[in-house]
């Protein structure tokens, strides 16, 4: 077979990818369908391995044992493990947004609000290392914060969507918002799978209580109104003051 | 002198700490006023020199040249330099939160929530080696995590005290969107500060811009209505609705 380069990658290879190496590799546009699914269960593997044991851990041996293949055939189809980790950070977004944008809740606004949180944080919940990698705990900071803002762009704009349909907002202005709720939305991702914050887990730390605390805030951010009360679980009610005498509407 | 050992450090002592100079050090409570004068002068040579080159490059000789103190000076007030970094954090969300906490806006809430959004957000920028250590950038993580952590937490009760007073919510209800709140901040702090995202930053990029971003959502989500508009700048106005045709409100 002959040696192959990807002409795209203009990164020096480092260690975990000696020069020695390069000549076998082969890029995915050049694979047959056998060399796709090998490819793919070496990515499905990183993605495990990288959720168990985090970035820093990460070694090509362990991704290897993992899809039951030689240690040698990573390098036919990755450079280096930053690549195979960027992409499984470029796949789980292309997921997650592809949910997002063919959500299908119905009329009432809250229910898309609230399906649109709790899919995001399922996906983030079950994929740690993922996260770790995307906001920066694992060094590279730049390279995987570039995959986190175009795709969080996105994600933005399919909520600006929501908003020019939902709330009758102007293009401009529900873009404005959408970028907004997607930074506070961050936060409390940040705070919930990150820092595993006690204080927001007062009514619960599951991923159905993270998605509805701040689906709530954006409904009445957005809404300037409850949403309805009859949707809503303990911890929204709670957000919403339907649980004590209201002094609060 | 006699030599000392604080009973408090159980940790320990790393590389930035060899054990011949620990016989050396004085704990704060044990200095005279010039000793305490020298050691807040390395903490604030510290800071600087945090803020400038990051954790990662911070090294006790740039912190002693800074100060004008003997390099040896360093281990005679702290054990290493995680020691001290954990020092300067704790002091940056003392006087955060004291400014929080004696904030004087007159009667209109939004004041209260712009100022103290604006005063947050001001520290942050100005101090960006502190910020980066808080949100984990800097490695040692969780040792960190626990003075934002502890700190976030008196400020978001800060904010409950608003919410009461301001909004008339039950302590439960303030406390609880005390903290959501909280983690919304923390994502638009995140966001403007650290990934410097474009999106954020179409009407602006100065604190004010962000301080007023974030204000005005806050002020929807609490009030369930926008802030008087004559007290927002053109971010907050364009968030509020109130550049283009009103179809949203």
């Amino acid at each position: 077979m002959k040696a192959q380069k990807n002409p795209s990658v203009t990164r020096a290879p480092n260690k975990s990818a000696p020069g020695s190496k390069s000549a076998y590799f082969k890029p995915a546009a050049m694979l047959n369908p056998r060399g796709l699914r090998s490819r793919e269960r070496l990515k499905e593997a990183a993605r495990e391995v990288l959720n168990e044991k985090g970035y820093h851990s990460l070694r090509v041996q362990d991704i290897t044992e993992r899809a039951a293949a030689a240690n040698g055939l990573f390098y036919r189809y990755f450079h280096d493990l930053r690549e195979i980790v960027a992409e499984i950070c470029s796949d789980f977004f292309d997921q997650l947004i592809e949910a997002s944008g063919t959500l299908d809740v119905g009329d009432e606004p809250y229910n898309w609000i609230y399906q649109n949180h709790r899919d995001v944080v399922d996906r983030f919940a079950q994929n740690p290392g993922v996260l770790a990698v995307l906001f920066g705990l694992a060094g590279d900071y730049e390279e995987f914060d570039v995959i986190w803002k175009r795709n969080a762009h996105k994600w933005n704009l399919q909520v600006a969507g929501f908003l020019q349909a939902s709330a009758g907002f102007e293009r401009s202005h529900a873009e404005r918002m959408g970028f907004v709720l997607g930074a506070m939305i961050e936060g409390v991702i940040y705070q919930a799978l990150i820092r595993h914050t006690d204080d927001l887990f007062e009514f619960g730390s599951e991923p159905k209580d993270i998605a509805e605390t701040s689906a709530v805030m954006w409904y009445r951010a957005i809404f300037l109104t409850n949403p309805p009360i009859n949707l809503l679980g303990v911890t929204g009610k709670h957000l919403a003051g339907e649980t004590t005498a209201k002094k609060d509407t």
